[in-house]
C-alpha cells in the first residue's frame, strides 16, 4: 500500500525537496509513499488569483482566506476522503511520536501549509482540519514543518527502515530519551567507550542503557520524565505509592 | 552582515532545498545569509571513506564515529570560530523561539546533522557542541531539522520580513500562542468575522486579542500557560500572592 501525501501549499516546487533523497527518496521511488503537492492559488476565484487579505481588526501581514483554503481542502477531501487533514501552525497541537506512528499506520495525510500571518480561523470550524505544531518556534511557512512531519512518518512505513531497526528502542517510544551511543575507535582523544558496553554481558548492557536513558531524561527533559513517572504510577504494572516517593 | 550557515551532513545536496525559495530564497540571493553544506564523508580517513560503525554493546543500526565527526567540526571551527555548533538530535535541548532569536542575532551557526542511530556520545564531551531537538519525534536524519532551524532564524534577519512584521506579536514571543486571525470575506458559509474586529475600536481589538491568546493558550497548551503564569508571578510587575490563586 502506498502512503499518499497531499500537500496544499503556495510553494509546490518545495516538494519533495529533501524528501526526494536518502531514505525517503528511495521509499518514494519504490512507491512506498506518493508526493502530491497542490497549488493553493489554483483555487482562487478572482482574476488576481488572490489567496490572502489584510487581517480584520488591523495589524501587519496577510491572512489566508477561508473560502480559498476551503476549496483546496475540498479538492483534497474529494480525491482522498480517508486521509486526515493537518494544518501546520504554531497554534496547533504539539506533534508527538505517538501521533506520527498513528499517521504512518494510516492511508496517508493531507497537509495544509500556512504562510504569512496564518489561516482565517473559521477554516478550523468549517472543515475537519487538525492544527498541528512541530515545536515552539515560528517558521516562514508550513512547508518545512510538512517536510519534517512527512520524514517522521515515511521512515516508519513498512520496508523503509528494514526489519533490523524497527525504531522500538528510540527516543520517545518508551516515553524516555534514547540511551547514548558509542562506536569504534574504543579510545578517542583519551576517552574510552564505557567498559560495560565492551563486556559482552547482554543483561548488564541492557540494564546500563535503561539506567542511562532514565538519567538523561531526568536531567535534560524533566518535563518528559514527569510525564513518564506519572504514567508509570497510573499503570497497574507500575503501581506504587506516589506520595512516598516524594 | 551575512548570517553564515555551515551544515555538516552526509547529504549536502539537500541544501538549500526549500530554503532556496520564497522568503529564505530571496534572502539567500540578496546575501543576507550564506549556505555552506559540508560533506562529512570528506573527513573519513580510511579507503572506504567510512563515517559510521556498529554500536558498542550491540543493537541495530550504525553510529557516527567521534573521530570523523570531530575532524568535520574542527574544519567548521577553523573557518567560522565564532559560530555556535548545534547538533540536531532527539536527545537535545528543545528548540525555543528565544534560542532562535539569539542565534539570528549572532554571526551564524554550524549545524551537525545526525543520521542512523546518532552520534558517538564522546563528541559532546570532546567538542563544544550543543545538542538541539526540534520536537519529540524521530526523523530519518538531522537535515530536515536543520532546514527548520535555519528557516526560523532567517526570517528574523534584518530586512528579511520588512519593518511592518517584526514578529513581536507572534506565537511564543509573549510566552503565549498568537491570537486567531480573520480576513475577508466578512461572512463565509454563515460564519462571520467577530464583531469587535470590525468595530474600528483599537483598544477593544487589542484587549480582545490578548484575551483570545490567553484563552487559546490555556486550552491548547496548558504547559505554556503554566510557564507563562509562573514567570508573571516571579516578575516584579506581576507580583501577587501565588498561593491565594490556587
Amino acid at each position: 500500500m502506498t502512503f499518499a501525501a497531499t500537500i496544499l501549499t503556495l510553494y509546490p516546487e518545495m516538494f519533495p525537496g529533501p524528501l526526494g533523497q536518502s531514505l525517503a527518496g528511495r521509499a518514494l521511488s519504490e512507491g512506498r509513499w506518493s508526493c502530491d503537492p497542490v497549488q493553493i492559488r489554483d483555487f482562487a476565484t478572482d482574476k488576481h488569483r488572490s489567496v490572502d487579505d489584510t487581517p480584520a481588526g488591523g495589524g501587519a501581514g496577510m491572512v489566508l482566506r477561508a473560502d480559498v483554503i476551503a476549496s483546496a481542502v475540498d479538492h483534497a477531501l474529494d480525491s482522498q476522503p480517508e486521509a486526515p487533514i493537518l494544518a501546520m501552525t504554531p497554534r496547533g497541537n504539539p506533534l508527538t511520536q505517538e501521533r506520527v506512528r498513528a499517521l504512518a499506520a494510516g492511508p496517508g495525510v493531507t497537509i495544509l501549509c500556512g504562510r504569512f500571518e496564518g489561516f482565517d480561523e473559521r477554516i478550523f470550524e468549517g472543515r475537519p482540519i487538525e492544527p498541528v505544531s512541530i515545536g515552539d518556534y515560528v517558521l516562514s511557512g508550513g512547508e518545512s514543518a510538512a517536510i519534517v512531519l512527512l520524514d517522521a512518518c515515511i521512515r516508519l512505513l513498512p520496508g523503509v527502515m528494514g526489519a533490523a531497526s524497527s525504531g522500538d528502542d528510540e527516543s520517545f517510544e518508551t516515553g524516555l530519551l534514547e540511551y547514548p551511543h558509542y562506536t569504534r575507535p574504543v579510545e578517542w582523544e583519551g576517552r574510552t567507550i564505557p567498559e560495560v558496553l565492551r563486556s559482552g554481558d547482554h543483561a548488564k548492557i541492557a540494564a546500563w542503557r535503561k539506567r542511562q536513558a532514565e538519567i538523561d531524561t531526568r536531567l535534560r527533559r524533566p518535563d518528559l520524565w514527569e510525564r513518564h513517572e506519572g504514567a508509570r504510577v497510573k499503570s497497574p504494572s507500575g503501581a506504587h505509592d506516589k506520595k512516598k516517593e516524594r
